[in-house]
Order: C-alpha cells, then structure tokens, then sequence
C-alpha cells in the first residue's frame, strides 16, 4: 500500500480514468491548482456559486475545499458541496488555511468536519490550530498562512485531530507526516525551496484528491499524493535557480512522471 | 479573408492600436489571459463589479464574457455589460465554459444571447450543450469544463447555433472550427500538450476580442485568433517538455510573432 | 537613506524578518503578488473577509489595498482593514488601478485616503487621477488600467498628492519618481519588457509593503522597493526572448538577489 510500486499504479490510474476534481478553493491559487490535476492526468474544475455547488459535486470524482480566502458566500457553498459529497460517497479533502490565526474560517472549518473530509491536508500550523479547536483548547499556532511550527511538532495534534475526525490527516514538511491516527507513514520527498512557491501545499491537497479518485485506501491516497509532488518538487530544484522557474520545472516534471521515476526516487517510511 | 497575410495584418494592428480589452472572467484564468492579451500588444482590463462595468465597458474596443466561475453577483454584471456593450456596437465574446454541464450557467448563457454576442467560443461540449439548450433539447454534453466531444462532432451544433444566435460561433479542438452557420473554416495549429494547461480556450476567447477589435469581418477575427494562439502553441511545443514550461513559451512566442512566423505557419483550410 | 547599500539592508532585514504581509488585492495578480513576496523572503497572506480582516490586519507588519478588482463587498473590507491599519500604526499601500477611469473606485479611493496610506503607489494616470479627484478637477486621465501618461507628467500631480494626503506617492514608468511631496527621487532601473508582464505594478505595490514592514523611514522604503524590482526586471530581461519567460526570470532573479548586485545595479538619483 505504500510501496512505490502503489504510488506508480495511483499516478497510472489517475491518468487512465481522467477523474473529474471539484475544486471550491481560494483565489491565489486557482491556476496552479488547476494546472498541477492537469499535468498529472485529472481534469480539475473550480465551480463556487451556492447555485452550482450541489448539482455539479454529485458528478465529479473527489472535492477540494480550501478556506485560503474564504468569504461568507463561499462558506455557504462549501458547507452545501460537502454535505452533498458525504451523502453520496463522495471524497474530499478539507485544506484549513490559515486556521487557528483567524478565528472566522476557524468555525467554518470546524462546522465542515460535520461532513467528515477524507483526508485534512495542512501545514504543522493548521494541524496544531485545528487539533486545538476541536479539543476548545486555546489556540496556540498560526501567525498567518505559513507555518511557525515544524511538522514533526504537530504530529501529535495530528492523530489526535484524525482520531476525533475520522479523517485521514496530512502534515506537509521538511518531512511529511500522514496519519490516521494509529498508523504514521513518513515521506521524506520534497525540497527545501518549495514553500517559496505559492499554492503548492495547496496543490498537494488538490493532487490528495486525485488520488483519492482512483485509490480506495485514504490513507494510501494521502500518502501518494504527498510523494507525487515531493518528487516532482526534488527533481524539478536540481535544474532551477529560484521559485520562478522551480513552480514551472513541477509542472513538467508531474507530467513526464513515470513508473521508473516513482521507484527510483519514493521516500516513503511507514514509522508507527 | 482567411489567408496567413489576413492574420499577419490582424496582428499588426492589435500592435498598433493596442486594444482596450474588457474581460469579465473566471478566478482560474485572470492572469494567464491578462498576459496572452498584453504579450500581443492589448491592453486587459479586468472589470467585474456591477458598479463598474456599464462605465467601463463603453470605453473599451471588446469585451469578454466567460462564464468559468460564474456567481450570482457576476451574472448582473455580465447581463449589464453585455447589453451596455450590445447597445454601443461594441464586440464581444461569450466563452460558455461549462454549459450544458451546469444548469444555472447554462440558464445565464441563454439569457446573455439576447445581447447578439459577436463570437460565442467554447470547446466542443460546450458548443453542443448550448446549442441544445437554444433548442429545448435534452441535454447531451459536458461533465465539467474539459470536452468529452471532438470539435468535429460539435461542427452540426456549431452551424445551428450559429445561424439561431447570429453569431459567429468557433469551437477548439485538434482542429479548431469557425462558421457564421453557412460557412466553415478549419484552422489546423495548434498541439496536443495544450489542454494541458489551463486557461488557453479562456485566452482563445481573449484574443477572439483582440481581433475583433480591429477586424471589422467578425468570422475573420475569429479565424485569426486561433491561427494565432495555435501557431504560438506549436512552435513553443517543439521547445519544452511540459506544460509548465509550454505555457510561459507560448506567452514568448506570441509577444514575438510575427508576419514572417505567420506566412509559413497559419494553416487555414475553408471547407464549406 | 537612498545608496545601494541601503536598498541592500532593507534586502536582508526582509529575509530575516520574514514580515507577515497582508494583501487585499485585485483576482489578477494574486499569484504572481504572493509569489514575489515569497521570493523576496516575506511572508504573504491574502484575507478578503470582512468577518476577518479587522482581526488579521493587527497581526501583519504591513497591508496592501489594490483596488483592481474592487465589488462593493472586497470595499467594506478594504476600509475596515485600512482604519484598523491606520489605528494600530501599521503601515500600508494603496494601489489606486484604475482610479481617474472609473468613477466607483475612485470614491473608494477617495474614502480610504482617510485612513492615511503610508504610500500611494500607482502608474502615471492613476496619480494624475487620484490627484484630479482630491482637488474636485475634472477628470483627465486613464483608459483602462495602464497609463497613457509618462512618470514624468505625473510628477507635479505626485508632488500636489502627497502633499494634500502626507502620504508618500510613488510612481512607476520608464524613470520611476517617488515623493514626498518636497523631496524628489528617480530610480532608472527596471526594463521595457516589464509592462508586458500582468502584475509587476501590482507587485512593486507588494514590495513596497515588505520594505515598509522593515524600513523606518516611508520615502526610503518606498525607493528601495521600486529599485529591488527595477534591478530584477533589468537583469531578468538580458536572459530572455518574452514577458513569460520574463515572469519566471524577475522571481529567480529576486530569491537570489545579494548585497553584490544590489551595490552594482541600483540606480537612484535624489532630484529635488
């Protein structure tokens, strides 16, 4: 399940079925999202009007909430897509930015666990801050969107957050953490430049989707999901000399990936 | 009309005159169209508040209806300034992402051609979704705002709306099609790793307004907007190995065309 | 104040400050305004809400307003974050896109020079607008959001400003002025690619909040912020054949930029 063996057949899987990913995210991060699900073989869609949001769920593959820059119009949506998405089976993935420094987006993300997310994807920061809501401990992460804490630090709230959830939670880091609250798999993919490029965490939420789409495992999907773009991110660092040209070289390199890279190159290490 | 010396000239005088192009888009494709217009000499001006648009839009030489990421509150703004627009002779474009796949859209859509859009420009799914809506037909296409249809499946659709909407109506696709519902044109550029990257069917739309701000036959311009989006997108194909680098090469490649690149590359085929 | 060696340490107190910028910015340029941010070491965060912005703008070192896309919702937000800003001393930039070409806006404007901006950061026809509508004169300037006047008609219009808001204005163009209304300072870095590049104004607006979150004195702030983009553009432009290209150069060229190249590059050139 998390030999990079599996993390090949996920990326071949996505690429065959083409899964349809709807995205209700923020607005920085838009077209990288979409173009992150497209160069790995998905078919990504932002569709947010509360007029849209259940007719259009029902039909895709796998839902991406992200609260990056949430407003009370897109709340509502949210809360209506994963509802929709709970009762039909649907999986999706909640990314809480900024969650635990804003109190606002902080009750949204609470209410949206109502829908039980698949998997929580967040950095060190979010997990802590989430971990604390749920618990009503006060908040103690978060400045803004990038995180203060490391995210071997969160890896506590984070299987105390997937215990009370349900859901799958993943840590992006130097070292990612996946966790469903008893087993813990480590994936030491990724370069240290990549939080210089915006939306990449949030691109992993949206590749944890697709993978979700085509892998019936949660935690195997989440844990894939964060080697597909730690080795896309690795390889592309070793041709680039700055952000720029790192965020383009990802998204070829997503592209090109095949079965030879993936066993080459996974760092996956089941811990617990 | 149709000869590579046609498109040559368009694109002299988008260089020219430099265009004021209003575009009310979606969150995914702001920038990407914003630079295809300016890297062929127009001026973007993305306007969207119902405050604006009406004062807005008499000022400029097109402007841009795309539907990608449709709201309630962007919906009033689209009726507004497309009848603005309609009442001023001024040309526009309505991109129909997503039509026949989303009813609330698809309803917006329809309402919006009361305004006698220019060019209406969609990927096949979305030419026959429309197309059916405009004829009470049960809807057949779309799933989300990829094409499941080949351009030449939607070409039948394509010529009964056109002749319903008294628009010009042009569909991508491996090869892209014009018609005014009597004619056709085929246009033959392009490349196959461009509907891996988001937002160039939303630039088509763009650049359709570009031309149709200084080409007076509305068929023409858009013809010469797909030679010129497809010519720039085969030539930066031959350079790069992905769609993150395909997309920055293409904005290069359309900032440096020129007539020369046209007369050897514009492959226009009028087939009826 | 204004010697290379200045613009150097305000370079290097922004990557060890790591400041928290807060943007609420216009749907365009949210990408590339967070990736210039990152990529010069700070830390950036776009929140819209007007349930959060009162509460995230007294963490942030700094704010961004940009009027590009304005709805009358982002407006509500945009004057509870600049009166909270302006109460709790936390420097901030407004961006005037479009101001003088569109009345909604510009009465915005107009509401938030209350709140006392730190610095007005625009193109020539914005200041030329913003200026016009201060002193209740007809309207002059402005087509759609880029700038029919030159920086150096601008000046005087700079000058009458400032001195009317105590606001610092800064205007870009092929020479960039910045002042406060007595004292005068040209830059002539930057190259004449950069306009064909979305969001490079916009981002200098960004750079200008990172430099005042770290940088005492407003006018140097905004001096150094206009030549740390200015050298990155020039050095940028040598490398490559288009403004996509460009884009990628200007954020490579900005992660990297050291005391070195700073002390070689910058050209400033206290005027008045």
């Amino acid at each position: 399940m998390f030999s990079p063996k599996d993390v090949a057949l996920t990326r071949k899987r996505i690429r065959e079925k083409v899964p349809l990913i709807h995205n209700i995210t923020n607005v920085v991060v838009t077209q990288i999202t979409a173009n992150m699900l497209l160069a790995l073989g998905a078919s990504p869609a932002m569709v947010n009007a509360r007029e849209e949001v259940e007719e259009f769920v029902i039909k895709a593959n796998a839902l991406v909430i992200n609260l990056g820059t949430i407003t009370h119009f897109q709340a509502e949506s949210m809360k209506l897509a994963a509802k929709m998405a709970d009762n039909h089976h649907i999986p999706w993935v909640m990314d809480p930015v900024g969650i635990g420094a804003i109190s606002y987006r902080s009750h949204v993300a609470l209410d949206l666990l109502a829908y039980h997310p698949s998997v929580i994807r967040g950095n060190p920061s979010e997990i802590i801050g989430l971990n604390a809501m749920v618990h009503r401990h006060p908040l103690m992460g978060g400045r803004g969107v990038d995180s203060l804490a490391r995210s071997d630090e969160a890896l506590l709230a984070a299987q105390s957050l997937a215990q009370y959830s349900q859901s799958i939670v993943s840590i992006s880091g130097k070292t990612d953490y996946v966790t469903d609250g008893k087993q813990v798999v480590a994936i030491h993919n990724g370069d240290a430049m990549m939080p210089y490029v915006t939306g990449l965490g949030c691109s992993a939420t949206a590749i944890t989707a697709a993978c979700l789409a085509v892998q019936q495992s949660k935690i195997a999907a989440a844990v894939h999901a964060m080697v597909l773009l730690g080795v896309a991110g690795e390889r592309a660092a070793k041709q680039v000399k700055g952000p720029g040209s790192l965020c383009v070289a990802i998204l070829d390199e997503l592209y090109q990936m095949d079965e030879a890279t993936l066993l080459h190159a996974s760092k996956i290490e089941p811990i617990q």
